[in-house]
């Protein structure tokens, strides 16, 4: 049962014009670790203090070590200051180590934004979140997960028949997402959700962790209340390296943020 | 007709431990500013030289200004060595002022790679590559395309539908890529393959320009040598913002490199 808020466990707290710091959550961790967009979110935020734009529109992290959770320090410096748009880099740092680079473009992203033209988009094929098959915590497979404890992460039961039956070989998986407490999901919360569905790959062949070697993601609306729609698929296996993607969309079927990201994998 | 190879244009020369000189050529350019799959390939080469390991494996670039053609630098800033990747940060100056920022993954893209699951990726749709139509250089609807006086873009004649006759409405556009004289793709010049083709939203509606604001690169494999396949789509246009997808394939029909990227567009 979650006894830590999102807003809690990413909150940072400004220790000078451009350094800040945050306490990453042991329960925020699968394998120990933190996970990946949980860390972008956390830089996000303090992104979000120093520069001239409030929304994150577009970031991309790479990753370089796995930190500890506990207390870490995020670093800001801003690029530049435009009219629509601005940028900044980011870095979070563990035993004055960096583990997390980031880049960041901010802008507005509107309460009532207008969809110009859309196709090519899968279909987030909205169920009832109430249907889903919870991802447990505690330590499925000998890995703790204990970020699954925190959040709600309901897989569609086509998709649990991955976890209940094995893979499916479809590289896919759907479901729903709450944070505790149902706290509502904002531009920063996002990119912690585009992370935050077991590996795709786990519906294709059993392996360790997949670790994020680069995760980028782009907010494209402000998501209505309530739990969002994750899509995470894999497209291609090779050379010990995968790409999956991931889309949002709120409870209203709108694409809220979408994100892409490279990983190792070995399969055995 | 092409005076410039890739491997001439986006050549650095090395002024000092982590900074570069580049001569950024103003055939090679859109309304007069270079391609920003260029600048990326540009910082690119300068990290293979700094960096332990050989090939970029995975970079994120966000454009903060668009530089004028001519002298510029790019500094490199390793940010970790390790045995199978190494990240470096890099950044493209002109007169002084940070035009683009990048991070980069390295590792090493084998020449035999293996390729282990596929699936959810589009269709290449191998065509003979003689028979596509040339996007033209020169300046077609007042803007200058000198880009394409130099790389020979020749999209499928269903795709050229769109410069001929208007817009499908399909956001997307499949042809082949060639370098100058053929010079055979490698990973820095697939960093530009993904960002060479027009906005796919020119399928949708005309549009000025359609600056990038954040593009991300996965290199997958080393191409065969001769043309690549390009698909580039466009899936959602929302508040003045489009995200575009480009997946290269090289003519054994490999996927090489695979590319997202978040660009402003003011449709009328």
């Amino acid at each position: 049962m979650s006894t830590t808020t999102f807003a809690a466990v990413s909150a940072v707290k400004q220790r000078s014009e451009h350094a800040f710091d945050v306490d990453l959550s042991p329960q925020w961790t699968i394998g120990g670790r933190p996970s990946g967009g949980y860390l972008l979110a956390a830089i996000a935020r303090a992104a979000g203090v120093v520069g001239s734009h409030p929304d994150v529109l577009a970031a991309s992290a790479h990753y370089l070590r796995s930190p500890e959770p506990g207390p870490a320090e995020v670093e800001i410096e801003p690029l530049r200051a435009g009219r629509g748009t601005s940028q900044a880099r980011g870095r979070l740092v563990k035993d004055g180590v960096s583990c997390v680079e980031a880049l960041l473009t901010l802008g507005t992203v509107p309460e009532d934004g207008r969809v110009r033209w859309a196709d090519g988009l899968p279909d987030p094929r909205l169920t009832d979140p109430a249907g889903g098959v919870r991802v447990p915590g505690g330590t499925p497979g000998g890995v703790t997960a204990a970020i699954f404890d925190e959040i709600e992460a309901r897989l569609d039961p086509d998709s649990a028949r991955t976890f209940l039956e094995g893979p499916r070989g479809l590289g896919e998986l759907r479901g729903w997402l709450s944070l505790p407490g149902d706290e509502p999901f904002d531009p920063v919360s996002l990119l912690f959700a585009v992370d935050s569905f077991p590996p795709a790959t786990f519906d294709i062949a059993p392996s360790g962790w997949v670790p994020t070697l680069e995760l980028t993601a782009y907010v494209r609306a402000r998501p209505a209340p309530g739990p969002v729609r994750v899509l995470h698929r894999a497209q291609l296996i090779a050379d010990d390296r995968v790409d999956e993607s991931c889309f949002v969309w709120d409870r209203t079927g709108r694409l809220v943020a979408q994100s892409t990201q490279l990983a190792g994998i070995r399969l055995s």
